[in-house]
């Protein structure tokens, strides 16, 4: 049971909407039974599901729009030309009071540049980053930036890592989560002028963060640190090249299994133990990124999801508004405002 | 049957070293029974090796010298303090014209630092890159930079791809290697200025270079192009992570499948299948990073290979010798040289 809250949802975003979306709304409800749902985009398209999903059909109310945001648009286009969107109207509802929070499975540059324009950032915020939680050796860790910023500069970066540590105690539910930057050693030497200082900084901040320092690469899938701060740019490739290369090993797992009687009889009789496996890196249960930074929260689900990752993204979304994620944000970064503040000011003297 | 060619090779680099790389000679000189090894390293380790070894006994010369270099060194410092370092006069025998080629396990940013001062670079290139091959869903491809450079400007890249594409061609025996730059996105307008430039120049240029343009991190994978170009930062770490991926995930399906009778069972039928699968993304099918851009041969084997690995290192090195990689680098970027400056001084103009 989850209190009532109310999601905007942009049902006309990602590969397979609406049909998935209000499925993912369907299997949520059975967990989450008193949340409602705005769904924005085309009544045409969206009624008859409901008639099909009578679960979602109660608890949702359909705002009719037929302007949406395609998946090649330029972001700055769709938020000069796509004021009348899906995406647009589900993201006002939130700035509006109308909804807790939205959730989009569309273009992601678009959502981001519409959410910064409509809701802002939170004080303290520069720029608000992408973060997502994904499977590790040890459980799970979040990352962030996923591609928001390519650029970032040292405070940005901390900046990313008081918000992750804020969102890992939240979506990992860790008390007290581990903080690493990604570099190309571990030794303090090594890297950017940008992630030395920012490791500097976090290094010397009196806020309650376990910094870990520097990691690389391997740790991430090694779950060294609970929280993988990066910029955009490496954060981007790295997500998806891993993506790639669970896919490709999924792949050459199913082609040789698949490819003898032997293979076949012995997947057979393994099949419990495979499918465990399988549970076990399943991207559906990690659907989701959060556009952290913003004042309002905001959920990117993947394109290309099924019902179940949807309702993943619901269940995520639904617990960052109920744990009030972004008043921790807004409580950590005023302290490491001040904390700035007062060491510029006594550099200054 | 290969050339009579002689390889340096720096016997006290990597985990295990002597022992891992003698034995990496031995299985090495069962398809190339007529090169020579000049192994520099600490006698009284090696001797007792080439007692057991008697193939790697009857083509190797050990060249005795107590000094190493340690993992952790750094760079500037094995430079100035390593003159008499095992690895150190594995480099002076290429630059010598003792050895066609030199193979170190040891620490990546010594040999770097080292066969740059002492090899120096091709003419036209401004700084070396490592690159390696790696298994995609389409079979092969390279990958460059990989670490030596952390920050990398447009002509960095452009040169990266011209190296790439020569080593793509020998590496993979591909005649017409396509080449892409790693961005977050496929659109011209995304990514960093230095990845926009790149991208630019390797489209208008004469070289018969096939440029794909931009990928994202998941094209890696899926081998959407023969060379990957990319900063050393993001290429370190792309690398390590989706290694650290891979071996989550053989840790998990080896978890899965020895977790019960019924997923031991399963995977003893399925053994033949199971170990083409291990065979196919083997990390020591694919041991050897080369340093391209210097006026040597240098490869890179992983520090902590067994004598599998290190032998592939050796069929790398051997292969990159007698195909004269270094020609063809040079070849083409004395054109690209020429093409640039002819630009350059058009626009000048």
């Amino acid at each position: 049971m989850s209190k009532s809250f109310t999601l905007s949802i942009d049902a006309m975003g990602g590969d397979n909407a609406p049909r998935k979306i209000v499925e993912g709304i369907e299997l949520a409800l059975k967990r989450h039974s008193s949340v409602n749902f705005m769904l924005f985009g085309d009544q045409a398209k969206i009624k008859p599901l409901l008639a099909e999903f009578t679960r979602a059909a109660a608890r949702s109310r359909v705002i009719h729009t037929e302007e949406f945001v395609t998946d090649d648009e330029k972001p700055g286009h769709a938020l000069r030309s796509g004021r009348n969107s899906s995406m647009r109207l589900a993201i006002n509802a939130v700035s509006d009071g109308e909804a807790d929070g939205l959730i989009s499975a569309g273009n992601t540059g678009a959502i981001m540049a519409m959410a910064k324009f409509v809701l802002k950032t939170l004080p303290g915020i520069d720029r608000p980053a992408i973060a997502t939680s994904f499977p590790t050796r040890r459980g799970g860790s979040v990352m962030l930036d996923l591609g928001a910023n390519i650029t970032c500069n040292a405070d940005n970066l901390v900046q990313f890592a008081v918000m992750g540590e804020v969102f890992a105690r939240h979506m990992l539910g860790i008390a007290q989560p581990s903080v690493g930057i990604l570099n190309v050693g571990a030794e303090e030497a090594k890297g950017s002028d940008a992630v030395k200082l920012a490791a500097a900084i976090l290094t010397n901040t009196k806020l309650p963060i376990r910094f870990h320092g520097f990691i690389e690469g391997d740790d991430i899938a090694a779950g060294t640190v609970d929280v993988v701060v990066t910029d955009g740019f490496t954060g981007n490739i790295v997500l998806k090249a891993t993506e790639g290369v669970a896919r490709m090993f999924g792949g050459f797992l199913k082609e040789a299994l698949t490819g003898s009687p032997a293979g076949r009889l012995g997947a057979l009789i393994a099949k419990g133990a495979i499918d465990k496996f399988k549970m076990r890196v399943d991207p559906r249960r990690y659907n989701g990124a959060m556009f952290l930074g913003l004042n309002g929260i905001c959920v990117k689900s993947h394109g290309g999801t099924d019902a179940l990752g949807f309702a993943t993204a619901i269940d995520a979304t639904i617990k960052l508004i109920s744990d009030n994620l972004n008043q921790g944000i807004r409580e950590d970064v005023a302290r490491l405002g001040l904390e700035l503040q007062s060491r510029r000011a006594a550099e200054a003297v």
